[in-house]
């Protein structure tokens, strides 16, 4: 059977992606011809099935020192697995296809932990990454080949593990005559610079620090628990920005750290919010205040590391922003304002819809597994050596 | 490389198996040739890398919902994937054969949390099975396509995703002539009754309850931490059983289910054993009288099992006796005493080594993966239908 999947011009491949948001399971429906970086990558169709609210605290749970465990970890890699199955069938039926047609299904997982640096006081920390969903469940319940948990096989070769889609933006996106910054805003921002006619060697690419995270915490909270994100940013957009506040928190010393560089709710999540989201208050600011200078935040982030880690040596024409981030108005009209000489447009706009790319990035990387192919990109993860990363779960 | 080794009439495999008895990492290097049911196994060579104490208490905390937590889990799926690495270099240069000639590598896993039956007041909570130790960062670090975390498979297709090694039993000890019980003593212990010429749909498998889990809690706690295993069943040789408290601990409602059944730490681990001793040492027994009770009951809930749920249909001559509880000559004799009509015997006299063939039964399950042949043993798993257990990561 992978043995048929290799002789097939074409391959329909079913992408899934959960991401730090929590906002629910992405799946897109691809169609690749060719192999490897010549790959030629087309969206049939997308769905994003969103988590209940009960479902969406359970797996924050598991993201947070005290309140996971292994009974809970067991128990969630299995229900989202079977949950996540009911999304590729829908995206196939949806698609007009039925399940017989589809040669693959790619998962990234849940991302639960990831610390891309060892503790140096501990041995059994190692730098590591935790993916749940798991794929034999997931593989059994479709009838399809599956493969997934991608990011622990560069680690493994002394990567970060992250960012992972610069890879396939590379692939979607290169352009020969325009510079490119692909920035993704989900739950953390990041950004991958693709210069005019690049070879893949020469891509930067770095997650900026927070995007939505800080945004939706600050929402949620603010609205004493009836939001839980700032929709098209018109709470931002109605408020000032603090500039006092927003220079102690462009402080921090992740900002400054040169790539290649990776972060998460680790290290601007929940507890990293609320701090400032209390010293905010102490200052009396009002919401809409405090909404717009934590929006103004996520921009600045974004347009600091382009000013200090990209610009200075690359021509960059276009940013395509993808990622829920990109719905986001205030935020998008900040970034135009940071970055006056770049078009700053939403990556639909380049072909392929935004929402969909993560999902679409990863049935590039099951593709690339079952060819045999390497699939990161040492440039952007840091790791010593291309490789080929995934598992492989069989549906029979 | 996969399609070389299909085409290979023999392929040299080490086998991995870190039991819930947290005593180390067992490595075995088998060759295997025929496919499927008909695969002859031959074991090349064996060896078993013991935990440090501090390592083994680090795994403990993984198995316990107070402990646990997803930073531990996740730097503990990585370390443990690397230090067992380490044991298959060393099998595969013990036996005298570079890395260059082994084709896979199999890993059971490390059990850190198992649950046969899903919580029915919590959605959250479906049945599920957890194994850790990465098996990207295996693959990477040896160079040798890994399979490995079979149970998830067995259990998503309605098994309990255990017991898996009937399979190999029956594989490795069928008997044209002889019946045969395979009882393996590990942390927990579980039989396989293959009656003298049976097909596979023959065979019953099940644990029949604590293996040496409690015993060595008793002389863990008795010991104050000084021993963690009772060696060769010494102190337990020279205590007397007490009969009361036997009688109420067999009392234990698992040991009255009928089979398919399986059990594990949650069931008959720390917390169960702690009470035991605590009511032991309120009826004032002796130390020694405490551990001839716990091994006594060990002895009992294996031939009650045998009374209650294989004897009464099938002819049985011999029970070979395999795991660290073979070594126990308190809990062989009593054994032999409550079998007076079987011969119970080390499955080492028939061919294999009692405390390699877990290690040896997943190269065989791993072999079974590669051929795309079902692996899991539906009359002992409960599975609805044979399946593919597994999931394959590339070492490139
Ligand atoms: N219409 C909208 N207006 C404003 N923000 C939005 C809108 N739609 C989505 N978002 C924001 O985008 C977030 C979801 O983004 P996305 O799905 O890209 O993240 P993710 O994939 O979960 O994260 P990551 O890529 O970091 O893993 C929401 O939590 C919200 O903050
Ligand atoms: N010489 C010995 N004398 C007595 N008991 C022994 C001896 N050697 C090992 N054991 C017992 O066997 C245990 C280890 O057994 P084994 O390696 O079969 O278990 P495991 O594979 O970890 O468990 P499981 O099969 O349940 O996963 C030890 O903890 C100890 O109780």
């Amino acid at each position: 059977m992978i043995a048929n999947i290799l002789q097939k011009p074409a391959r329909l491949i079913v992408g899934l992606m959960s991401g730090t948001s929590l906002d629910g399971i992405d799946a897109a429906l691809v169609r690749i011809q060719g192999r490897g970086i010549d790959s030629k990558v087309e969206l049939l169709h997308f769905l994003s099935v969103p988590y209940e609210e009960e479902l969406r605290e359970k797996i924050k749970e598991l993201c947070s020192e005290e309140h996971s465990s292994s009974p809970k970890i067991s128990g969630m890699n299995f229900y989202l697995a079977q949950h996540w199955s009911e999304a590729v069938k829908e995206v196939v039926r949806e698609a007009g296809l039925s399940m017989a047609d589809i040669d693959l299904v790619s998962s990234h997982g849940q991302t639960i932990w990831h610390m891309p640096e060892a503790d140096p006081l501990n041995p059994y920390r190692p730098k590591s990454t935790l993916q749940i969903g798991d794929l034999s469940v997931l593989s059994k319940a479709t009838g399809i080949l599956t493969v997934g948990d991608f990011r622990p096989a560069d680690m493994a070769v002394g990567g970060h593990g992250a960012p992972l889609t610069p890879y396939a933006d590379y692939i979607m996106f290169r352009h020969k005559e325009k510079g490119r910054i692909l920035q993704n805003i989900g739950g953390i921002g990041n950004c991958a610079s693709i210069p005019a006619g690049a070879a893949p060697e020469q891509i930067i690419a770095f997650d900026t620090g927070p995007g939505n995270m800080i945004i939706d915490q600050a929402a949620y909270e603010l609205s004493e628990g009836r939001l839980s994100y700032d929709r098209g940013g018109e709470w931002a957009s109605q408020g000032k920005v603090d500039e006092g506040l927003l220079g102690e928190m462009m402080k921090h010393p992740y900002l400054s750290k040169p790539p290649v560089k990776t972060t998460g709710r680790e290290e601007f999540g929940k507890e990293y919010a609320s701090g400032w989201i209390r010293r905010a208050v102490e200052k009396q600011l009002a919401p809409q205040d405090i909404m717009a200078t934590f929006t103004a935040f996520t921009a600045r982030t974004i347009a600091a590391s382009y000013r200090d880690f990209i610009l200075p040596g690359t021509r960059i024409d276009e940013v395509l922003v993808s990622g829920g981030g990109a719905h986001n108005a205030a935020l998008m009209k900040m970034l135009a304002e940071l970055l006056p000489e770049q078009k700053i447009m939403a990556s639909d706009e380049a072909g392929v819809s935004g929402d969909a790319k993560e999902a679409v990035a990863f049935a590039v990387f099951a593709d690339h597994y079952i060819h045999g192919v390497p699939n990161n990109l040492i440039s952007a993860t840091g790791a010593d050596r291309p490789a080929v990363m995934g598992k492989l779960a069989l549906p029979w």
